[in-house]
């Protein structure tokens, strides 16, 4: 890409004057109560000003990447006085051609956590939601809130992953992307599992859900028995509301999650949490990784070679997990320690990791964040959809990690990571329709401080650019290091905290003058959402739905069906199927927010109908949970009456839309007859047209 | 001032396209070592992007108010969700009718305090400047360098006031607007010669140069011997580089200082530091506060009633100490306790302070920041130079204090404090016109954290607004209280310290958006200095001397004074008097770059010439030690010829302008015949031109 550094930058201020109409924002003196600060945008700063459109959006996350953070590893790199090659390009006007540019800063509170507990979810025991509840403001966000916030629009609770704080689905950002129908992609250095990435793939109450059976990684005997089982082996508490779970009829963990949503591009570590079965898929033996496999996916599993090797095709998403869990990280670690401990250590400098995967593999490759970057902008670039755009969320998620560690390099290593990452993604992307947005979920502990505080643990730098001394100062663990060995030799690994301050963000591209000012990490979700064009207000979320189609299929094996397509404005489907009289034969769980069926993103979900008896009349009612939208159809469970199934194929019995909705208001079967009969006209009249044109290019 | 809101916001954007003509900044990948970063404008990070021009500026700082410091603010205050009415307003597109808005981030590293002394300042007896070296890049800074980078464009070492890490004086923003005859003040919660206030007014190698006799309040027995005597009972290590001392031929302390920068309005504490003696003013037994009203200033020492009353007098400025230190706080303390004395005190909620001085005197007055803002700025109005535009600085000073006390109310109530004046700001001046940029120093200790910290001293608070608790964690301090019933009680009263951390800087009005990205503190005197047309580059500050002219007089008693004007480039002069034979009579000391005389900003700098004998002939030259220009003439040492001087007047024996100087080739006395033979013709003509204008009327 050419910076004509020039004109870069006059037009980078110029072109602020050609965006949309904009109301001004009303400043409010006291901040909003929690019951509207919890509804879906409920919390956003600067509703009223306009976004421009964007083709593409890249959003880049800095887990924990404060100021504080951006500085420590800016000072150790570059000096004090010198700049990141990427990161500082973002925001900063004139640097990256005609670009327009903005940095502002944002609140990231969240809510819950207090002892009221009658807004949260609760599971058929009557158990809360995540253990956590809602009522009050809470200032410290986690990383599962945060990352809710930007990618659904709603704030929420600590723990809870697209959910709002009485445990509801909300729509994310990959979600409404690929409802638009544009390429879509998700990457970051910890376990794909994790919150930063779980907010663009998953609705869960506990961020913890990983997987079918927890936190387990799928080959070890836990309990010892000589035989490797799942439901013995497996993680017994799993970290999920029980009524989230496939097998209690829930929509499913995170990793299987991930699977329904189906990015076109994902890549991470965690990649031993696939190794767990989902018992309701097939045969019930098969692991996720095979679920991924019979799905389509391309996988890669701790493989950097097969991960440089991957190339895209069609209809067949990446799922390339690179590490058991995190990745490693670039540099090895500086523990931090005690006043006088550190005193004695002296200044240290950092050193690579020989287990990062950026470290070259014999073949010549390597998978850092710039590396899985430039590999996820290839395989959505080659990637038709991304003719309409795409959207990337990449995270550098050890920065949080390695901080929450007080591990000084460690923090610095994967700032640089990111850092390289944005300078990679610069190299492949043009400004003038894709919006870059550069910042964090949430501040971290890690000070630049003068000396050793007497407090806090500290680690002492010396920059390899400009020699000077940077005190790092860790001072925010709530409890002291459980390991007496570490605390005799002077350090806590780990536990600090995350703060609650108000963090910097950044953009360069169309829009990107919208993070100028003070807004909250909601607001995020909007400026990303409206320059894409996608549904960001929850009635436009809604009309996703408004198209929905539900057909039933009498299977080859002489079971029914029903494939439910359209429910682009849902995360889940709730079913009914009633027989003639009116008994119920089969339906979902409705236990929870989080029971039901979970939608295929953009795609069909089946529903497997249980029940159904040859010969007999059938009502079943697929309704969508987010939009209120329902398909009622009947049908007659007996075979075809002109013909028996085709082997191998299925057969249609019943199709319908939705009913009761004016843009759609013909209900049942008939509207989707009529849809039939549009689709088959506007065939014809393209068709005449083309033929038109040809005659009249003559 | 109206707010014309849907109007303002798409005007705030579409402002920016009219900034004028800007290059493109580069970003240097590693950072500047020290020598290249220690000169003037060195540090810059975007000296390439232009400014608009502004007719005043109002900079407000929030001493150690980093993000961290606002958000606790805000969380307490407005609730998390809130807004400050005054703090977020600055830097928010469209809340603030058209004005143009930005927001961003710059760097705050100093220079210094390293093990090499070679590029210090030394006194006559080789010792260093301010005990600090210069050598390395320092991470954090403190109050004064960070204050001298915006007051004058220059990195220097923790402990500098507006001199660079040789301990060259560097021209402030005060001293530059008065050069262009603008209106000035400068308010502050502080003493007024603690740092951030101290680099507008003065120049020193050491920021606790306060007064002749250091930190002494100027009334106590301090040696217990009966006798009040500066001398003996007078601060003894003052705290100043001995040369920089006027007894010793230096510029002088801080305080002296104040009187010769003369900034039409002077509001703050320290009030006790001008019960000193300047014995080298007068009969030598003159206060600071007497020397004051001699010279012309209206004078208010503790006394908000007096305050409240000030008008704007013609050639009076306003020099109003309402402390005889720091000004009382507006919330009460509320220390930082251990983690299980935090837990077992609970959640607090902050209380007025009854000593502060923004409560209702008697007779109903009061000076909180924001009544100290709005007085300066009627008092700035009301002065026919700001006709020409002004410029202002306005300190939260105890933000910092607080923040080092580990005091969360009290920094919470400071930085209510500054918001508030800010929202008084905006409702003098119109922003078309006005650059409001509000900013902070540096970023302190304080996190808001989810629970008390094992290893951090910290406070639970209770918002009144959104019932959230608040945790402020202080983890900072380089040692443990000294003091063992704290150590005791479970909390430490002090010495947090300062973090690093690049901070936020926002901006609404003429040229805002430069404030956008990354930038360096630096920069921001380039920001102002630029908006007001200021001489901010070395060449057009040396330049400002060009017209310098020298006056010697026999005065009444027979003494000769050289009168030295138009040193607008300069803040110390040199001087040599050498007789017809050569040998040298007089000359100031130059041992030090803080040796000499201070001039007398903008106005005429009178030297005492002893040992000039009637009769005799000499030679005068006075050099401006900043920008090199030198005036030289001779003269005859004798009573007029004419007559006797005329009772209580001067007699102007010789006068003359700069030498050797492109700008006023002639030199010598010369150039003056010639200045007033020209400014007679100019005046002629000027008649002429009026009649002209008047003729061609009828």
């Amino acid at each position: 890409m050419k910076h004509n550094m020039v004109k870069g930058a006059v037009a980078a201020f110029a072109a602020i004057a050609t965006m949309g109409a904009m109301a001004a924002p009303a400043l409010a003196a006291d901040g909003k109560q929690v019951d509207q600060l919890k509804v879906h945008g409920g919390a956003q700063r600067i509703a009223a000003i306009g976004s421009a459109s964007a083709k593409n959006v890249i959003l880049f996350i800095g887990d924990g990447m404060g100021d504080s953070e951006i500085t420590v590893a800016r000072d150790y790199l570059h000096g004090a006085n010198g700049s990141f090659d990427g990161l500082d390009k973002i925001g900063q006007p004139g640097v990256l051609g005609d670009a327009e540019a903005g940095t502002g800063q944002y609140t990231t509170f969240s809510l819950g956590s207090s002892s009221d507990d009658s807004l949260m979810a609760k599971d058929k025991s009557g158990n809360l939601a995540g253990g956590t509840t809602a009522g009050v403001v809470t200032p410290v966000t986690d990383s599962s809130a945060s990352g809710s916030s930007w990618a659904t629009g709603t704030k929420t609770y600590n723990n809870a992953v697209d959910v709002d704080v009485e445990g509801n689905p909300q729509l994310n950002l990959i979600e409404l992307a690929k409802a638009k129908g544009l390429a879509t992609g998700n990457v970051t250095t910890s376990e794909i599992q994790d919150a930063t990435p779980a907010v663009q793939e998953s609705h869960s109450t506990e961020r913890s859900c990983y997987g079918p059976q927890g936190k387990w990684d799928g080959k070890t005997d836990t309990n010892g028995d000589g035989k490797i089982d799942p439901a013995t082996d497996g993680n017994q508490t799993k970290n999920c509301l029980a009524s989230q779970l496939k097998e209690n009829g829930g929509i499913g963990s995170i990793s299987e999650q991930l699977l329904d949503t189906r990015a076109d591009v994902t890549i991470g570590g965690g990649s031993a949490y696939f190794n767990q079965i989902d018992t309701t898929y097939g045969d019930g033996t098969k692991t996720l990784w095979e679920q991924a496999r019979d799905r389509g996916f391309q996988t890669v599993e701790n493989d950097v070679d097969a991960f440089a090797a991957l190339e895209y095709q069609e209809d067949q998403p990446v799922l390339a997990l690179l590490s058991n869990g995190n990745m490693p990280t670039q540099f090895a670690e500086t523990p931090a320690l005690t006043q006088e401990a550190t005193e004695q250590r002296g200044a240290v400098q950092c050193e690579t990791n020989a287990d990062w995967l950026g470290n070259d593999t014999a073949a010549g490759n390597s998978a850092s964040l710039a590396d899985m970057t430039t590999k996820a902008l290839d395989l959505l670039q080659a990637n038709p959809k991304s003719e309409q755009g795409f959207f990337l969320q990449v995270e550098g998620a050890s920065i949080d990690k390695q901080d929450h560690a007080a591990n000084a390099c460690g923090q610095i290593g994967e700032t640089d990571d990111l850092d390289k990452a944005i300078s990679a993604a610069l190299e492949k992307v043009d400004l003038s329709e894709t919006l870059i947005i550069v910042t964090a979920d949430h501040a971290h502990t890690s000070q630049i401080v003068s000396e050793p505080p007497a407090y806090a643990l500290s680690t002492i730098l010396e920059s390899p650019v400009d020699s000077s001394q940077i005190v790092v100062s860790y001072g925010t663990a709530t409890a002291e290091d459980p390991d007496a060995a570490d605390i005799n030799a002077g350090y806590n690994d780990g536990g600090m905290e995350h703060t609650g301050t108000q963090l910097r963000i950044a953009a360069s591209g169309p829009g990107a003058q919208r993070v100028v000012g003070l807004s909250d990490q909601t607001d995020n979700f909007y400026t990303i959402g409206k320059a894409l064009g996608l549904a960001t207000e929850t009635a436009d979320q809604n009309a996703l739905s408004n198209d929905a189609t539900v057909a039933v299929t009498r299977n080859e094996d002489g079971g029914y069906t029903a494939d439910a397509s359209g429910f682009d404005g849902d995360a889940v489907l709730s079913y009914e199927l009633k027989d003639d009289a009116g008994s119920t034969i089969a339906q979902s769980d409705g236990s929870t927010p989080v029971s039901g069926v979970r939608v295929a993103t953009a795609q069909t979900t089946s529903i497997a109908l249980d029940g159904v008896t040859e010969g007999a009349g059938y009502t079943l009612s697929v309704t969508g949970r987010q939009s209120g939208k329902t398909v009622e159809l009947e049908f007659q469970a007996q075979a075809n009456q002109s013909s028996q199934n085709t082997p191998g194929s299925s057969d249609v019995v019943a199709q319908g839309g939705v009913k009761n909705d004016s843009a759609n208001p013909l209900g049942l079967t008939g509207s989707a007859v009529l849809g039939v009969a549009l689709i088959v006209a506007a065939l014809v009249s393209a068709a005449l047209m083309i033929k038109y044109a040809k005659a009249s290019r003559r």
